[in-house]
């Protein structure tokens, strides 16, 4: 549910003024033209999801992103952002691409965003120059995994990645490339992914495999494929009562 | 061979120019903070070999790299700076990495660089203040790669992969995250690259294959997994003669 700010309030009030110093001071703790995108991913209901922010009042979603600092690293950058924009701590972060065409951050959007929460924004502000961001993306458990929004933001929440809400920027083809790096590296990233309960039937990963590659799967072939990959470890069957039917767990080694 | 420089004469004057006018005004055309480095990989005479440059009367060495132009997108750039400081063009080029150690670029190789040219720089400038490069790399043909170095380099050659010589910066860690990449996408990559002529033996792939892996490979299972991945188109053997020896050609489909 999106929080209704009320811009009357004292939360508000500290909203804007933090802005208003983002605006006028943040060049100086923050390098120009660079940003961090993150594309935190986690498996639920038999979906693939995508965790999305939405500013106060703002109609447009974004991914969890911010600015480098001056003296951070840049994968330090990543960490610090994702746990300040969603609480998520200790996610295992990893690059999937660095998003420079010159104009992608021209569009009113960013501007948009200062203007209506009554932030004035100079011409030629750093705030609203070129960025070129660097996506980032992780795997998380869904169940483990417990995002809120921190202050700037009405919402947190996951999205299914084949229904994604209308996004700023080249937000979308961020989200695009890092399901594209994930489709390629699949039997690394899974196996070394939480995105499953630690124990899991043949079943449950085969969803898992058709909602991140977007297609079925036949049933036989998959099997096969995983099997041979010596990445499984086959434990006792789920539940006793009709062996026949109970399906085998699995576990990666 | 590594062209001498001979500081008196009127190639040497406008290298110096070119580097004052870098110095002082390169920020007003390119985005501070930013650079470009890419990592070509060729193979020839059974090893994988990557191409580097040398600077004029520099010791180190260092990968193709350069700085993003303000109205320019980011990939474009990579292209341009390429093209400018090897002669290679129309090279598909694909990122490896963003690198963003907040320390990377603090070494004072860069400023010894200008210095020992002649070119001064002052303290905080631009050129000598933090980079985030993003690492570019791609699979050329050896015998239709001519690279020759651009005006600012003595020096743009291969070496094997095996034995790169001192780099600046963190060059070397950007061409091993270069091979980490193609290691993990080697079937992908391979197959889609120049690396080999359009036809060769099974030989030449293994021999491909063991020099980016770096290690041996048994040849009836590196065979059989060539065979069933069915990307191989098999041809007639390689040359008349005694057919029983002579060994099959392939190309890609």
């Amino acid at each position: 549910m999106a929080k209704r700010i009320n811009f009357g309030d004292m939360e508000s009030n500290r909203q804007i003024d933090e802005l208003t110093e983002l605006v006028q001071q943040g060049h100086l703790k923050y390098l120009p033209h660079m940003s961090v995108d993150s594309v935190i991913f986690s498996f639920h209901e038999c979906q693939l999801k995508v965790l999305l922010l939405r500013m106060m009042d703002q109609p447009l979603y974004s991914l969890p992103g911010g600015y480098v600092g001056r003296e951070e690293d840049l994968d330090g950058a990543a960490q610090r952002i994702l746990q300040e924009r969603t609480g998520l701590d200790n996610i295992y972060l990893e690059q999937c691409g660095a998003f420079g065409d010159h104009r992608r951050t021209e569009r009113k959007e960013g501007q948009d965003l200062f203007q209506s929460l009554g932030v004035q924004v100079p011409n030629g502000n750093w705030i609203v120059q070129r960025f070129i961001s660097v996506g980032y993306y992780a795997l998380v458990n869904h169940a483990a995994a417990q995002p809120s929004p921190g202050f700037l933001d009405a919402e947190c929440k996951w999205w299914p990645a084949g229904e994604l809400p209308t996004m700023i920027f080249d937000h979308r083809a961020i989200v695009q490339k890092a399901l594209d790096t994930l489709r390629l590296l699949l039997d690394h990233k899974v196996a070394r992914s939480r995105l499953l309960p630690e124990t899991f039937t043949m079943n449950e990963l085969q969803h898992l495999y058709e909602s991140i590659l977007g297609k079925s799967l036949l049933r036989a072939n998959f099997q096969r494929k995983m099997l041979s990959m010596d990445l499984l470890e086959r434990l006792d069957k789920k539940f006793g009562g009709g062996a026949h039917k109970a399906p085998y767990l699995y576990r990666f080694k």
